[in-house]
């Protein structure tokens, strides 16, 4: 609520040209703030908007301001305003919006950096996509192991302001990672004390091709606030701070969500997706489940005759098949969700099915005893279907009882099969089980009815 | 790979009862990997394990072993041992720990605890659940305006060792804060610098009574490390750590997910919760969309007299259903995820609905003009069905436009409307929509079969 008064008034001094009180208040704001107001500016008032901030302030807001407007900042900068937010920034920031900038930006950049810096950048675009080389900085303290306390103090003064964390320092012994000292490690010690005799030994550290969503997990595990980066012969390249870890976690959740929504995960935001692009993730998954459905399809025609002399039966199929699919997304989402924050292991398949089968049974069975007095109560006597009768609410409640059983088994075993054969277990959430869960309640729906019922 | 090859030989020197040879191993590991392996153990040897811990490791540990585990191991602990890990602990860990146990748990912990540590504990479970001050640890170092740089060192090296964090140190004038400053700008500051010359006076705080998921949200915005926690009169009484902030974001991002899959939320793993309660979780939204369904066997009834006599129109209505809610739920969720990482705003509904506008369409038509081919060669051809016409497969091609259209549309406003009148977006997801796509998809179908089959 504040915080948008604040967007109100200085969206309201920019639009007036009021740019001496506007920058007055700016200058007190935090960069992510001030991104915010960027967002809500008019797009020709940007670069206006920019340079009513002090240098540094507006290097730390252009990290925190979405790829498109930075994409048309960048066109309108000056060769001095690009070098200034070079300097400024962390490379593992510069490399990230150079990912997402067309091929003419990414050149204007490279031709303003030092030739220090660009080698850096392209030695960092050179790790694969995904990897925590893609997304470390090589912007970290590095100590020796022979130095003092006090030794390291003076390098740390010297050097931390440009480095992106300086609360860890990795201590290398001919270029090898051999140990890390804290900065209250560092305090607490006498100043004559050699690094190697207060390092913590035991590092962990990930490989420049782990995969980023690898590390990101690390961080939650051992409650870090950075993780160095170890090329294949454990010399230090760069370190992974947790504020990127933490986007990689998003990132991850999303395609995640994504996955279990039947769609191809897309690393771009809604409105950077065009109308073709969205269509390509979401076509794939439509039409395979289109197909598949042919299977229901034939059961029904197998029972066509049955069918047209009791077609109240006919009446309960979307019933049947929305409860099914419902109760086995239920099941397959929480084992899922459960394998991906770790609660849950391959190895627990046993207890997971003996829950799921006592859960099924009381859903189950809850669902049927509802749908009964339903059936009877509103389906015959409010909207006086006669067709309705006992035996048919039986028969219905009957399938529901199998239904849910089927759902809630097959949605919790697929998640844990998909990943003991490798396979995300995302992909294994409502729409394919749906699938699944549609034939075999079908099937079970008109044998029970053919069963019950003189057809 | 290589960490469980750690777990195996440890639990197999366990159950051999070597212990000179384990303890020797576990000195050298990370209090979380040391928790991995109370994972595996027997349930027995728990309380053996831990013993064969340092001292100091032992607590540690504790912090990350599972509640299950955490529970037994008190309550087979002799008094020091408790006292000893309540030493260790940070006081939010603490917390955590206490809210999990059982009311016979608790008071075994209260009582070890000394006088302070009690009053401490009693303030923080005093906030209400999910609130700042329930995630907050009270242990951070604050500095006094007028302290100089050297001042501040002294200070810091005497109680640094038992605060969760020194990186950041708060600045207070009268128990109010004031101002933050960082190792780094004290590092590199001369010592007799007053602090009220470097310190940064934009400080972003939180209320003890926010709510954790908008302070984790701060956290990804502001890529801080710690969130200084004030009360009503602008007094600081805690911090919240990124580590914890983290978590927060884990268990909210599973809440979503949950109510995405028609789920209750719930705050327990998987095997902690009962039978009964899973069943509690699951059963409303189940109940309740079965009940839901009524409209769509009301739809069916009503055009029963035409369906007699033209069964084959009954073998594809689960394809359409499954079909129309695959679509919705992709546009839902895509929009749900999109107001939960900020990348969609209610105000940019227009803009959404004439995108998914253009993709339904672009959508429809692919997967009608796939299904007109599938029936034709598949359904009549293959499985030598003479009743699926070139009529029927045109009439159930265009209903799946329909259904899509009207799933996508329906898909992408929902949770934005959610949003707008105060409600959370995820409970508007596959189920919900599914239901509402069904009976639209329903009467489009019997409707362009009305109009285009003489029956």
């Amino acid at each position: 609520m504040e915080r948008q008064t604040v967007y109100d008034i200085t969206i309201k001094l920019l639009e007036a040209r009021k740019f001496q009180e506007l920058k007055a208040i700016l200058q007190e704001m935090n960069p992510a703030d001030i991104a915010g107001i960027f967002e809500e500016a008019e797009e020709k008032d940007i670069l206006l908007l920019y340079r009513l901030l002090p240098k540094e302030l507006a290097s730390e807001t252009f990290a925190y301001i979405d790829s498109e407007q930075q994409e048309k900042l960048i066109m309108a900068f000056s060769d001095k305003e690009i070098r200034d937010v070079l300097d400024e920034l962390f490379l593992d920031d510069t490399v990230a919006i150079i990912e997402e900038m067309p091929a003419n930006v990414v050149s204007r950049i490279l031709r303003n950096a030092d030739s220090e810096t660009r080698d850096k950048i392209n030695e960092l675009l050179h790790y694969p996509k995904d990897s925590a080389g893609s997304i470390m900085t090589p912007e970290y303290v590095y100590l020796d192991k022979g130095m003092t306390v006090k030794q390291s103090f003076e390098k740390i003064r010297k050097v931390g302001v440009v480095k992106e964390t300086i609360y860890t320092c990795y201590v290398t012994e001919q270029r090898k990672l051999v140990g890390v000292v804290s900065i209250l490690d560092l305090l607490t010690a006498d100043p004559e004390t050699h690094i190697a005799d207060i390092m913590e030994t035991n590092v962990i550290s990930v490989g420049t091709h782990e995969d980023k969503e690898t590390v990101a997990a690390l961080f939650s595990k051992y409650d870090m606030l950075a993780i160095p980066v170890v090329d294949g012969e454990n010399r230090i390249v760069g370190i992974v701070t947790v504020d990127d870890a933490i986007d990689v976690m998003q990132e991850e959740t999303t395609e995640d969500i994504e996955k279990m929504a039947a769609l191809v995960p897309s690393d771009k935001p809604y409105f950077r997706t065009g109308i073709f692009e969205t269509f390509k993730k979401r076509i794939p998954w439509l039409m395979l489940l289109m197909i598949s459905a042919t299977f229901t399809g034939i059961i029904i025609t197998s029972f066509e005759e049955k069918l047209s002399s009791m077609v109240v039966l006919t009446a309960f199929i979307p019933m049947l098949m929305d409860t099914g699919g419902n109760a086995g997304s239920q099941a397959s989402v929480t084992v899922i969700r459960g394998l991906s924050v770790g609660d849950i292991r391959i190895k627990d398949i046993f207890r997971i099915l003996w829950k799921e089968f006592r859960v099924s049974i009381l859903c189950g069975v809850a669902l049927a005893a509802a749908n009964i007095v339903k059936m009877l109560l509103v389906d015959r006597l409010l909207l006086n279907n006669s067709d309705v009768t006992a035996t048919v609410a039986v028969v219905v409640s009957l399938t529901l009882v199998v239904a849910v059983f089927a759902a809630k088994l097959i949605g919790c075993t697929l998640p844990i099969l998909a990943k003991k054969i490798g396979f995300d277990p995302a992909v294994m959430a409502s729409p394919f089980i749906t699938t699944l869960v549609d034939a075999l309640s079908l099937i079970a729906y008109f044998q029970i009815a053919s069963a019950f019922l003189i057809v």
